[in-house]
């Protein structure tokens, strides 16, 4: 074994297939970093402060972390996650980070661990291993490094090498911190940070605080959301508007991946059966279905990318929700139907060159039944990576395995890192291009690609696929 | 690595896995070829001319590379695909090669890749490796050895080593090519090219012009198939001229597994009301699932091997379907059930050792929860190899990873390339032998198997149980 | 590759990886075993007699191997498996042995090979590899060994290095053998051989005889379960008396994963419905999935690790149930959906930390989707290892790869062999442990954990865990 781990993390033991991997790998290593979808917080680049204690940074936020520790017993409140009712969490950064390394046992094999550990490492230069009893060095160290300029986001978003990245917001953001970044001459249209529109809180009948939402969205808009019209005329105002802060894509996260293409009286109907508080779950279906087809339509005049993320039970854990809110941990997947869900929209747009839809999955059982076919065959339909629960070493090469000899590499999107975590950033793009250098080697040395071939595709995955298949580049 | 890389195609890496692997496909690689289920046109071998230009035969027909470059945009017209309305088409094979060779590299880690790059080499000893600047020179070379008498149908045939072959034909074809096949000397009861007894347009009562096809089966069989029973008592005749031009099994390609084993006074009633154009969807699923019991009772008498194929949505593109038609790559696998599905058939005749069910899925994640375990506990079912969008080497591995510990490998039916494309037959069916070699190779490498052992599975996969199972040889 | 060929049984070819497997799994081998979930028979322990001839101990109860011959046309009474009817079924040992070993070619690649020729070879010293040639001597050498005192149940028990033994008994079992194994130092709470609560044949309406065990069940609790209120009195009672004969967890055999909440009227109106002869299919499952929640709650109270075995198709070979009634080898998997079945239970008690749940499955397709996203997010919920027609080499492995990076490792709760099988309890244990340890080689391999870090793990897997996690050692 070689005496740098690093070097060859996440690569095959065969010595043949590990030099080739390298290899592989060195040609993705040097390309940018595209970041088409994520959460991070548009504020931290627009404000460049320091980032807070490394406990507040790293671990509070991550509910990968806090659902694996409340997995084993131990409260989201211990770890500080903020409680809906304002009862009181622990908020010492120390106590917090300590209680964590007690427990990092717990993370061994999964990609937190794999994303934990190389951040330290190669963000932060921590080469400490984290442990319960090297707990308090390593917080220092890194508390030491986040007080340091070289440490701010704008800093570090140059060292990490992003070329672009979009960061999601809902319609009923005023997009104030994405001024402020083109103003600094790091957003808008081509720029390094830009937005993604994210309707679901205004579209989601089920969404808590729908019917406020839309008054909201009225409200920003000028325009009156009592109608269907006004609704959807919002919407396409709202759309223009992020647009003009950069956005390039469209994201909507639905329970179910159902379209339907209704006739515009029928949507109405729903829309106003929903405003006057009348719709049933199977409604809300109905009119979420609906939307996507609507949003089709939408992108083929404005040009957005359409992403689809389906299949999350939001808020499963009752409990967790009850006490700590939305997006702590709680949601869980569920099995996600395709073929016969997406008809409607296919059936109207699926061979349109001017759509374009990027399919995400958290059911891996899709991938060579589902979802490999349908971006083989339809001209509009991209496969985005594997996503959350599946964000993780095994299942970005199962991904591979699974889609690639139906739909190609070329069919795919490239890499999503989907995070709010702006620091793991780097470490996760390293690792699908691991992941992708690993697979690729292994296709050379059974002689199903040259090696000319494999760094090409390599350089593709990595950053020329993204970067056209989300639009990115001069502004059009 | 080694110089010739045709020598370890598809082989692992670790040098000791790589050499046993080599020794078990030497084993496989000489055996004759058993081609138990495809589509060959029977009139290819029985007028035994010179084939079309390389693109008439390579591209036009595969909707595996159609389907491909359509979801990259480029519509089927292009490339030659004639359409239903007859507007006009791209027919210069040189353009659409070209068209072709500009969009290779879509095709990276596909089967077809391996399957056409083997197919240039092997069957037309082509070495330049396809690219958009070599496209005009591949052709010129296919060409050229099209136009040589070792390359006619017999004359490849032979070459190929293939012992049988069965093409599909439906009970209103008259068997016509396969009279002369026979009258050569290569056809009828275990001759080397048979048929094989695919009632599916005249089953399915969705299937376009279903009635008109049973008035065709009245016709052909001289029987009244205005009634139920005379549509029985056709299908018994054909199945008897089917058998008479060597047919050894039957193929039912239904959108589901599901059967059902109706009294015949409630499946003539199902019957009638189709034949008066009033059957549902749901009467037409009941009737396909009750005729499958119907021909499990015809083949227990008349010793037809019975093959099931479910799980496609037909035209699912339905842009395609309406300017291309049928079987152009609209097609897309659905989820597919088939304990509680096949129970009726399986409670009638599952442990009746006069009936053989070869099981084929478009779904994978049935292998080891459904498929295996029906298998490996009835004495009638068998499983076919992986179908379609699952003929590829990682899914030609998985299989044999996910269903051999609970069915073994002899309930399991040998390699079926399923094709129209005769001159792959040979590479797709060394692709099949190449990935049981590595997976018997990496069986003795963890001392799972012993060579020995592994050697006779091996003949056994490629050759002797394909042809057990489907029952070739002297006729009985 | 090294002569002793059992050295390296199951582990990876590339020679460090090889290595450092060997290295990980002597760590695990020379702990003892934990069973916490099987099916022999406690009079085998109790009774310590010496076991029957080979055939009846090996081949005659175990439906594995009964089942594959049946799928190549060997009827179950040629093996001597007992008829409902009491017709005649072979009864010669050798007989049956030979015609087992004729079929030996079957089982290449299955665990049942891996598991018998282990068996033959570790625990009866027999190196004669089995083959049609070698049946008699095979046989012979096995039957000389069996009557040797060391091969007596409690010597191997010993010599097996067993910690402790659960058996599984329903609530009409008088815990007989339990309390003559208390007696002579070897049952009892803290014990070496313990009993599991199994309710289903009183809990499944469905269940053949469900009435009269009812009945049963009143008179071995002195309870009126004429009501439901006497009903769970009497489950109660029955608990506390597995408790005091060692248990420490109850099992539930389910067709699904359906849990219910019902209120008390309601759980006793079915009751009713069910007492009087008029519960349909859909009263039968709401009962048993509310009697799961209502078990947690008596989990609650006293403590008992709750397992969840849901997914089987019991007795779907109609025609094997018929002859030879349960349990015989008939029954097969079906998809199971685990997030929205589990939820009434998992809001009631999910997060509550006196409740411990081990969800078991037949369907593999749930492993990345449901089961590690909802172990890794309940502070309750376990995962059992692979189960049943999941219980090999193969699927053992991708139950790693495909739960631990969402659920870890310690939400697992170590290996169970479910077997009646007393002989290859060792060596299923060693199959598991090999498997983790080739697994845990990869990630050392890769970089993703330290040596020390997974030997550390494997010991856990092996051996802490399960004991923690089932209550093992002294009594509360």
């Amino acid at each position: 074994m070689p005496t740098d781990s690093r070097a060859d993390l996440l690569f095959p033991a065969e010595p043949g297939q590990r030099s080739l991997a390298r290899r592989l790998y060195a040609v993705a290593a040097q390309l940018p970093i595209i970041s088409p979808h994520g959460h991070v917080d548009p504020a931290i680049l627009a404000e460049d402060r320091p980032f807070p204690d490394p406990a507040q940074l790293i671990i509070v936020p991550d509910h990968y972390l806090t659902r694996m520790l409340l997995s084993q017993g131990v409260p989201p409140a211990d770890l500080g996650v903020p409680t809906l009712d304002g009862s009181p969490v622990e908020t010492d950064g120390r106590r917090i980070w300590r209680r964590f390394a007690d427990h990092w046992h717990l993370f061994r094999a999964t990609p937190s661990r794999l994303w934990l550990e190389q951040t330290f490492r190669e963000v932060f230069g921590v080469t400490t291993p984290l442990s319960p009893a090297t707990a308090d060095t390593v917080y220092d160290e890194v508390a030491a490094r986040l007080a340091e300029p070289e440490f701010r986001p704008r800093a570090l978003f140059e060292r990490f090498n992003i070329e672009v990245l979009a960061t999601t917001e809902s319609p009923l953001d005023d997009l104030g911190w994405h001024a402020k970044l083109a103003a600094d001459g790091w957003g808008g249209p081509g720029g390094r940070v830009v937005t993604t529109f994210r309707p679901d809180n205004v579209v989601d009948m089920e969404f808590d605080g729908w019917a406020g939402n839309l008054d909201r969205l009225g409200e920003v808009t000028g325009t009156d959301t009592g109608t269907y019209a006004g609704f959807l005329a919002a919407l396409r105002q709202r759309r223009e508007a992020f647009i003009a802060a950069g956005a390039t894509s469209s994201d909507h996260g639905h329970p179910t991946a159902r379209t339907l293409d209704l006739d515009p009286a029928e949507a109405a109907r729903l829309y106003d059966r929903g405003r006057r508080g009348l719709a049933d779950p199977a409604d809300a279906e109905a009119f979420r279905a609906h939307m996507l087809v609507e949003f089709a339509r939408m992108s083929i005049e404005d040009g957005l990318v359409m992403q689809l993320h389906p299949g999350a039970v939001r808020n499963h854990n009752r409990w967790l929700y009850a006490r700590h809110g939305r997006d702590v941990g709680g949601d869980v997947p569920q099995a996600t139907e395709y073929p016969h869900a997406l008809a409607p929209l296919l059936d109207a747009y699926g061979n349109d060159p001017r759509l374009r839809l990027v399919l995400y999955t958290l059911d891996e059982y899709t991938f060579s039944r589902e979802l490999a076919p349908l971006a083989g065959g339809y001209a509009a339909v991209y496969l985005g990576a594997p996503w959350w629960f599946l964000d993780s070493p095994e299942v970005l090469r199962r991904f591979r395995e699974s889609v690639t000899e139906s739909a190609g590499f070329y069919n795919t999107a490239g890499f999503v890192d989907d995070t709010r975590a702006f620091c793991s950033i780097p470490v996760r793009h390293d690792v699908a291009r691991r992941v992708d250098a690993a697979y690729l080697a292994r296709l050379v040395t059974e002689h199903r690609l040259t090696e000319d071939e494999a760094a090409d595709t390599i350089a593709d995955l990595a950053y020329r696929l993204p970067k056209r298949v989300f639009k990115f580049g001069r502004p059009a």
